[in-house]
């Protein structure tokens, strides 16, 4: 018997200061329930969203990509339309399409562009302060730009990942770390093959360690060579981080 | 016997969305009655601060400007740390000085410029939404320039001003409007002497009618002319407004 349903693509922007993160959890509300909603009132099917990125509590996407298989007969884009006619404003769904039914948005994703986003003021900003990791001390934006090309390239990255994470192989491959710097607003955006659990949020952490001028550009090899956490910097928060888009 | 105030000016920068305006009211939580709460835990003073521009309800400030007479005897520049330290993290601070005596937020100043930011797609946006005006519809951006032209200038501009306004001379000199289309994207900058109520929002309402295709650019000096609400646009929505700078 020939399996007729159709597979869609949808690329997702979301807001995700009042989410728990994409992925469905029992007690708090996710981004990826929200759509699962929308979808079962559109097509009377139970439907679970493959992702590329499972993005943590209080991340944002502008360009996260998931897929699904439907029997309805709803034109592929259509379904933008009606989801979101269905959905909280800080959930758009930008764009769906059919696609070929080999596609997995996880496993076809051959890269993601993340950027983190960085006010450095003494005062801070009021517009746009759910998006931008306020600093409040000056940062060394050439001591940084420094810094980052030491991740650029395939490395382990064990000493980026937060524990708890059983990944066996943490080598990864980090195309490219670009800084845009337009006083007081500074965009670190980082393209790669693959990230490890917390990477993006550690390597920025570790960035703004060398922009307050307590590590120096120089000690990057060495941080990164002793794959020890404890040697990075901290955890930068989730608001400032934005999954941009997802290379198919 | 001698006045020993100092006159201090402040720089605020706001998001409008859960306030109902600058000013002071009643029933509702105004952004003036915010950091004069703050100024009288600092001073111990009742201070009623003097405005540059009172914004409406919902209707954003990144370039604000204040002054305020104290006894205080607290470093002016020290004043934002201390306000920003006691208000909610959608109002800061962003300079504090003093000034001459003689200095007046709003009769000192010589112009203002206002941002109206409009996203012009199917489906709008997550990120940001509280800042842009969604209209789902193309828009022509050529026939926006061309019809922008046309309010620049000294004019009468009683049609684009909302009912309800006591003002006698209508006359008002606006310098320049600028278009910065950056798909999906559209930022007017409106610069002037002085604006009517509700005259931005009224003039962004028109200009999306000759965006719409619905009023030629070739109209507007008629009905700028006619002096009639009716033939003008929509009011613009309050959330797409900004008040960018005041100049003096």
């Amino acid at each position: 018997m020939q399996d007729r349903r159709r597979n869609i693509k949808l690329i997702i922007e979301y807001d995700g200061t009042y989410y728990a993160g994409w992925q469905r959890q029992k007690n708090a509300l996710s981004v990826q329930e929200v759509l699962e909603a929308a979808l079962f009132r559109i097509t009377d099917q139970r439907i679970a969203l493959t992702v590329a990125g499972r993005t943590d509590s209080g991340v944002h996407a502008k360009g996260q990509v998931a897929n699904f298989y439907t029997e309805s007969t709803i034109p592929a884009d259509r379904f933008c339309y009606a989801l979101n006619s269905l959905m909280p404003e800080d959930v758009r769904v930008l764009n769906s399409c059919e696609v070929p039914r080999e596609f997995h948005a996880r496993f076809s994703a051959t890269g993601k562009r993340y950027r983190y986003s960085i006010v450095s003021h003494p005062q801070g900003i009021a517009l746009g302060r759910q998006y931008y990791h306020h600093v409040p001390f000056p940062i060394d934006i050439e001591a940084m730009l420094k810094a980052s090309k030491h991740f650029e390239g395939t490395h382990d990255f064990y000493g980026f990942m937060s524990t708890g994470s059983r990944i066996k192989n943490t080598v990864r491959n980090l195309d490219k770390i670009n800084l845009d710097w337009q006083p007081p607003f500074l965009c670190i955006d980082l393209s790669g093959g693959g990230f490890l659990y917390n990477m993006v949020r550690i390597i920025v952490g570790t960035l703004l360690e060398v922009g307050a001028g307590r590590i120096s550009p120089d000690d990057l090899p060495l941080i990164i060579s002793s794959r020890d956490r404890s040697m990075a910097g901290p955890t930068a928060p989730a608001h400032g981080l934005c999954l941009m888009e997802v290379f198919y």
